[in-house]
């Protein structure tokens, strides 16, 4: 090799494009803050690790094991957790057929398979500005034109902004909600606007996206149904047993029209193959017994107990100087602070000198947005109720400490924010 | 909603493009002809049902559970499994670290992300023209210029004819590789071609992405060392302990380079957040005890006397007229027939009539190739000693009776194959 080969030769190990523009996922921070020592964590969506029925679980692998050695083989879907998963939709007021679900390594997958299908490179999409990060993420990678709407804080989804959308001729690939338990807002959207947006759907034949990992998660009436139960071929249904069973499994499941399964197989198979059979069987058995439906309600006592400590605490706490809703689904309350406070550099501060942490609101936006930068998502379903009283106490203090500051800084250089 | 109205609009719900070129997988179909009454199946690398350690899981799971209700939970890579996987590959001649491991489901998902790291639609790759159908499988999605190069049955890829695509300009994004226990030719490649391919990646800076399942399942002397050995920064390597210990927890990993790992960490998140906590603690706790080393000695004496066992049998029912190896490693054989024989048809013949199934050799072809299409890929790990006797004679009888009808056919119709 001369030093002139050497030089005429081009790099053949440049990486993807994407790779460019790469940033890093505010979750897996969020992820290693937790493993701060003392550190209170209100900043992912985990189940309360104190509730996991680990005793059921270490009883059904046993069970699975003794009963199936396929249970560890490669193998197809499992007809049985199929048909559990009918048997849950139509709890929820849906009505299936075991030909129209599919099984997933949870509800994140279930969104990267339906937009793998539904989605070219730089396709116009509607979604919510403020909405689940882990969806940006998915939909990032096909560089698409994304329509933002905005959230009502009592009724969900601007479904005036979607319709003025589609009015001007935009043709979105689809509509992604999250009607019930928004992330992060918590809120649960109307059933006159659900009724609105499949009329629009129907009308302008675009698909809806409907993410619903939380909607068994209710804390007064149960919500209205999913939008999937008004109609079987406009909206695609993504659901998880990760919050009402457990999250290390990675199993969730979409309901989509029978035609396009042969189309996830060939997705899915590409990915991964298919999903982990052992944990299929697992759950399986584990619904089997009927125990889920009890195991829920207890979920959802538990976490109504966490909410209203989280409630009362903010009511303590902020008393005149922020804003928030009563979520009565989900597993989150958004914060609304007075604008001056930054919420990124409140987390700084809370994380480092209060030893508490949370999502800034600004993790959540596709355009960034001013009322996002002050406000910030709390998460209670992962702290038993005297941490939540605890970090409310730290946070309070954070948020006090950073007014101090914000004072000062404003009276020194009019503008800065904490 | 008027009918001018509904005539001028587009309808929204189109899918994306590749759903149009979109064909149904080999794999899932030989999958669903597992479930036919009394087939014996040679088609799929499935590892013997008979031998998964079904005991050593079902007390892992106890002891998991009761030690660590995390395991349930979202959690981070474990750092233990990471750790094991460094030793693995210390005993295969590969010095590494845990900042360069990355779990994956399966490798599988360990090529998916390799691949969406390296490829931009419609760059070059360099494959062997018959090779894994899920590798052709993934790279699909981005349509790339596959430059093919063919595999000698003894030696492995011909490294000849990859540089001369180098030599004339060619500049792929990476180069496949299958080095031990190739699928499906059961060769490994040699020592030779593996410094020689090394040699060119350093010269024109490639990147080799090494899919290394089968490499621990060796009947003679321990294989070359992988190439990730030889070289840490060309070398991307794709490993997998569903041949070595179970496919259904689908846990694979992959060594990269340090400085990739928070891009692949990007990938893995919007695909499906993380590998399953449950199956890497579970993992992590089995390597612990030792266990593994005796249970892949196990595997490797008794997939020795399987692969003996078919030999034994190919030789008794295949005097003449066909061809294939004796493979060192790995879980399949390649054998080849006299040309008229269609291997396709052949699978018809010898699924409905005879109740034995095979992999077609067209199957793992990228461009279609006369070798392959009289070719057929035997696995010789899942069935049973007694059943691969039987399977055998079954095969044996369907090329019998193959060959009739085809010189029935021919003195007819001088051309039709069967």
């Amino acid at each position: 090799v001369t030093s002139t080969g050497k030089a005429a030769i081009n790099d053949c190990a440049q990486h993807a494009l994407w790779t460019e523009r790469a940033t890093r996922s505010p979750m897996q921070e969020a992820q290693e803050r937790l493993a701060q020592p003392g550190i209170i964590s209100f900043s992912l969506g985990l189940p309360g690790t104190d509730l996991f029925p680990t005793g059921e679980f270490a009883k059904a692998c046993g069970a699975v094991l003794e009963a199936n050695p396929q249970a560890l083989q490669y193998g197809p879907p499992s007809h049985e957790l199929k048909s559990h998963i009918v048997s849950l939709m139509r709890a929820r007021g849906v009505s299936c057929h075991e030909r129209q679900v599919f099984l997933t390594n949870g509800a994140q997958q279930g969104l990267h398979l339906i937009i793998s299908l539904l989605l070219d490179r730089g396709r116009q999409i509607i979604a919510e500005n403020i909405s689940y990060p882990g969806f940006h993420q998915i939909v990032g990678f096909y560089e698409p034109e994304v329509l933002p709407v905005s959230t009502d804080p009592k009724t969900g989804m601007d479904v005036d902004k979607v319709e003025w959308y589609l009015a001007k001729g935009m043709r979105p690939a689809f509509v992604y909600a999250i009607p019930d338990g928004h992330n992060p807002f918590g809120v649960s959207m109307s059933v006159e606007k659900r009724s609105r947006l499949l009329a629009l759907a129907e009308y302008y034949r675009f698909v809806i996206v409907e993410d619903d990992p939380y909607g068994s998660l209710f804390y007064s009436d149960p919500p209205a149904n999913p939008m999937r139960a008004l109609c079987g071929h406009r909206v695609y249904y993504v659901g998880s047993f990760s919050k009402i069973l457990a999250p290390s499994l990675r199993i969730g499941w979409l309901v989509v029209p029978d035609h396009l399964v042969p189309y996830l197989s060939i997705i899915k198979e590409a990915c991964d193959i298919h999903v982990a059979s052992f944990s299929q069987h697992l759950v399986a058995h584990l619904l089997n017994s009927g125990f889920l439906t009890r195991h829920v309600e207890g979920l959802r006592s538990e976490y109504r107990r966490r909410r209203n400590t989280m409630l009362a605490a903010l009511s303590r706490q902020f008393p005149s100087d922020a804003e928030w809703e009563s979520p009565d689904c989900g597993i989150y309350i958004w914060l609304r602070l007075p604008k001056h406070i930054n919420a990124t550099r409140l987390l700084d501060l809370a994380a480092s000198q209060h030893a508490v942490a949370f999502m800034p609101g600004s993790v959540f936006c596709i355009h960034s947005e001013p009322s996002a930068a002050s406000s910030l998502r709390l998460n209670f379903s992962y702290p038993s109720m005297a941490r939540i009283d605890e970090g409310m106490l730290r946070l309070g203090a954070a948020v006090s400490s950073a007014e101090k500051r914000s004072t000062r800084g404003r009276a020194m250089s009019r503008g800065s924010t904490i």
